[in-house]
């Protein structure tokens, strides 16, 4: 028998994963300093075992130090891996960190400085060898200083180009190491740069196609960067499924039109937040959960464990909810409803000369149409008793 | 010899379009009744001409109404091409309201009821007949109402399938009828609706790779429509641009994140209007410059003029600009300095083995390329010294 | 004994108020027709009685026409009077509408021609007799038309202090009538205007006191227009109540960043809706609850019934969760938690030299309150079970 | 005779000042490192000199590191001092930093923990002790971290007390050591906490009335906070100035609804900041101009000196432009125009009984009103000639 407490509990087969950089974040932002010490990738890895992950992911510089001698990157994979294996936990997505660094403040595959370019090449090369080794079969591409404060410095086509041959690139090195990684990319739209290329996921999806492997190329889709930009992040991953190029997503929570907060999933666009989760179980995702988010800076290690607990507590409610909506006998009669028309009017499927003219020649009583019901109100309501536990 | 006043007078050779719904734009909103008397489809052609425009665009009903009978449709056509004739202009691009009508309230190709969804073809293809009649080769689709206010009332997976499908067989009657369209997909994040599917110029550059004739199928970036998200304008035309895809462009002004003010152009924005202009003159673009926009609900007839002809000088003065930027000496030494990189880098093009071996085994001296200028302040400053006049 | 159905049926000692034009609302709006056939002043009072609102509220004109002779007048307001009567509806506010006729383009308090300013005086003066004969004792100014297109047209300032004078001169008429009006002044940043002075409740809580009858005037704050600006409507309408200005209140619902939505209520932002119901019933807030939204123009007129008792279920169903917060165990214990600090520090109170020395001489050990905890992702994860009914 | 090239020359009399944090910024962000060496202050005082300056500001810690000694205290300000005088630079406005240190995690003057609000208050005593020491008469209080992440931490009128008991303690403080201070209080919506309380300058204007020394002060507007909510900069300031509340200001430039970029003054929003320039050089404001900006990351030193030149040259080009604004003949006829109405139409100034009954008794000619014009388009057109120049 399931008891309700158990629904809420994470287990492996919901694959949530959390970055090196998300429950290691110390706190700082660009108004105050560090609240929180450091914490090693290993200790990581069993707090993210206690609180019942399935993943970790990381940058390369999360795990192995940008200026480590290759004797101490040999022993700081061997110490992670052990600690993975002892805790259970698996490395699903590799990245690189394409920004800290200040060689990139002008970007990376696409700064000025061609030698930025080929250095930004090499980093991510050697992250995926060090992804390669640690399991992960995702590669996450993010470019956040790939923009401008002024448009002055390049042309945006030309930064278009330049990000096109890296990562035509990085997948002729995928199949030549035979890694098998499947690369997301991820948009942001501004931060840290004034503007970022490949502003949001409809860009890249626009992106791919022009890729000499556009196959081994998908996105990562964040709920904070595309809500950063105020728009629907539940459509934006709808169009990536169906166009089967949801390869990855990063879930946590942001207020429209501000900074990126990173906040705990589902801890302020509850609504936005269930239709995720709802889209995710209805076509059956099968990829990893990513929490690409931090505690708030007034939490100590423990405050957190709460944070991670909350996270995937919050996609199990929401989950659950989802079930309830679709069994919900009122809500799929009003959808049924909804969906009704009139007899004899012409279907247009694929196109015909004979069709087309079936359907110029019909007439359509618009009046008629216009008295049918649209209960939107309703169905929306009955949403929000259930988000609410009043239905 | 050119007189400075010449250059900023608008010529056919600029391609200068406006829509009849946008210099005949009546000044009703939400709060308000129309403020400007109605006026004819023929008067706007000839105010049109006197201010200078070139073309004039239209959706069905701007000239035909709704419920006009066939011999009524024969003789609006008939006087309206006679206008046309008569002062000059031609009617590049063609369009069809499929959001004005309450039928349309749920959306038109993505609505629940198929017998909208029929209508809405219907409709669109009999505009495209008129579009032809009046030799128009662009045809746009905006799909305003094709979203939500909320998310329960449809799947958005099965939105963008629908969607699909009416665009496949919207190709099939242009090639069915030879009427050798080519169509501009126009995004809006939202408004008239909460959200509207196809946020972005990138969701539709991602959505046309998976038709069955993308080759005649491209988008119609609005200034407005992106900047409402907060979205750099330049970035996504030119990513359509580049990929071959800017079939048309809506220039306009707007404030982010605030309801569609369709502005004069380059009266608010005065920054962002320069980069495009200086982007489309740069690439040498010859589709139609469209100003979709309306006067301040303030203005009389006269004021419309006052109008249309801000948007038309406005253009050519940040023409003019892009001109001296290219040809500033510091400017250009500026971006030459910003290009140079150190000897012996390895300069990364087509993969192969040898040459990521060479790439993996180079060392980069971070140092020194941190030590190279990027004096981008500058180039911004000589930017807004060209823009204002004082250079 | 309650059962939990009761708790969420409306009752009138909750309050709820609707204006007209909200279940008026014939859903016209930048892009499209009416969807609504129209509906009398006196059938809206009994669908509003109905469904089981309290009161109704009115602009002039929705009520009187603009062109009413004196005679009709009189008809209109005595069958409305009867209507309401009958169906047991109190008017609790009353406010005119400064925005929809032309000639009001320029604004009213704050145009530029100052007949248009002596107009929207006399408009203002007859709407408040109408009010005051229907028994309206809360007068509600929102200068939907105060604003700009160009900063051009007038100095800013110049604009206050029209604005000013115009308030002051109806508190005068107010007393001279002896109508006992509370005028409650309600902002919003843009639209219908592109910029709107007065922008936010904080810019209304400045003004006040530069009236001369400061204590008749307070702020009408609406969710769906302080949302708009990103910012955080609680904050705002707590201010005004701590400052003894909450005269009124506006109930909707609004996406940030976008134009103005008047959703249903607790549609979208369900988490601020919590917080904002508990702060009115905390601090037992005894004004009406208005909701100024409208239904989605997918409705008929049982969907707007559906929209009306959605408002009100919702909020009913919020005003549980606060007694419910309020009375949780661990909210309490960890919110004591947070306020405790060590013995021994200074409590600065009223400043004294002494006080001051004894504050400035005193070692502070910041590493210590450092290790106290402020376990702040635990409480909103417990704010995020209670909302979702998993508590 | 003066040569264009010395109107944009900052001189003493336009007293341009920035702070230490401005220009000594070194370019660190939530996603990447420092990219500019440390400078010390008193380079930083030659540096702001050698680009001609009038005064720095600093936070408290900007100069003396929060664990100086006394002793070290008492060398940093000698040779502080020393510098100014040298270089003839003044220090007209001190601030506290009650943002950087872990201890302000959860606010300052708001904080839960007492100790932490008595530690807020001392340390302010401190700043303004080293302020008045180095000739401050402003000091600027900016609650960067007087907000929250959830509303379940405090109620937001204890929030509101808080604050109020901290301001007026700090003014009896003022009074007391008779410092001579105007205080000016700087709004912000959020970053780096979710949401800071007093999110606009509005909201400080409704707060200071409520102080126990309203007098003592006012605000101080930043252009990028206001823009962050999309808010028209120069409708603040104007409400301040009015209210005799303008006692500092901070400019810079912002994109609307992003992080907080504080960019260049002048680069991005043309537009506004010619607004604004004009609206403090029309109304003789003769407080410091301050820029609260830093320079791109991408720059050294060098670019640093160049992005501090062209805050103040772009502020003086618009001077020039306002006062060209001024003189242009049809600008004034066509503000003239705008303001003319009928003969005979009453004008309310002071309320009497008879006055309103005058008022009231008047028939308005609506349509003879409608018929003036408002030629608001050209107004802005001939606005953007001259921002361009290009009339």
């Amino acid at each position: 028998m399931t008891r309700q407490g158990d629904l809420y509990e994470p287990k492996p087969e919901h694959k949530f994963s959390f970055g090196l950089w998300t429950v290691g974040n110390r706190g700082r932002d660009p108004f105050g300093d560090f609240v929180r010490s450091a914490i090693s990738p290993v200790e990581i890895v069993y707090m993210l075992a206690e609180v019942g992950a399935w993943g970790v992911n990381l940058h390369d510089n999360d795990l192995v130090p940008i200026d480590a001698t290759c004797a101490e990157r040999g022993g700081i994979i061997r110490n992670f891996k052990k600690a993975c294996k002892e805790s259970g936990l698996v490395v699903p997505m590799a990245t690189v960190s394409l920004f800290f660094h200040p060689v990139f403040r002008d970007g990376a595959f696409t700064a000025n400085d061609h030698e930025v370019r080929a250095y930004a090449l090499q980093k991510t090369m050697r992250a995926m060898d060090l992804g390669a080794e640690l399991g992960a079969k995702i590669f996450v591409l993010w470019g956040g200083r790939e923009g401008v404060e002024t448009d002055a410095c390049r042309r945006p086509d030309e930064a278009v180009k330049r990000l096109r041959q890296a990562v035509n690139y990085l997948c002729e090195y995928n199949i030549d190491k035979k890694y098998g990684y499947k690369f997301a990319l991820e948009a942001k739209p501004n931060e840290p740069r004034a503007d970022i290329y490949m502003a949001t996921i409809g860009h890249y999806l626009g992106f791919i196609p022009t890729l000499d492997h556009p196959d081994m190329v998908g996105v990562n889709p964040e709920f904070a960067h595309e809500q950063m930009a105020g728009l629907n992040f539940l459509h934006g991953v709808a169009q990536a499924w169906e166009a089967g190029k949801l390869f990855h997503i990063d879930l946590n929570d942001q207020m429209p039109g501000r900074y990126d907060q990173d906040l705990r999933f589902g801890s302020v666009s509850l609504k936005s937040a269930f239709w995720l989760v709802k889209f995710l179980e209805d076509v059956k995702y099968e990829g990893p959960r990513h929490f690409d988010a931090h505690a708030y800076r007034t939490e100590d290690y423990e405050g957190v464990k709460q944070f991670a607990r909350g996270c995937m507590r919050t996609y199990l409610v929401f989950r659950e909810k989802s079930r309830q909506w679709n069994a919900d006998k009122e809500i799929q009669a009003l959808l049924k409803e909804t969906s009704v028309s009139a007899n004899g009017t012409p279907k247009p499927g694929r196109y015909s000369r004979r069709q087309a003219a079936d359907l110029l020649a019909h007439h359509f009583d618009t009046d008629a149409i216009l008295k049918r019901k649209l209960p939107y109100e309703r169905l929306d309501q009955l949403t929000v008793d259930i988000l609410a536990g009043v239905r």
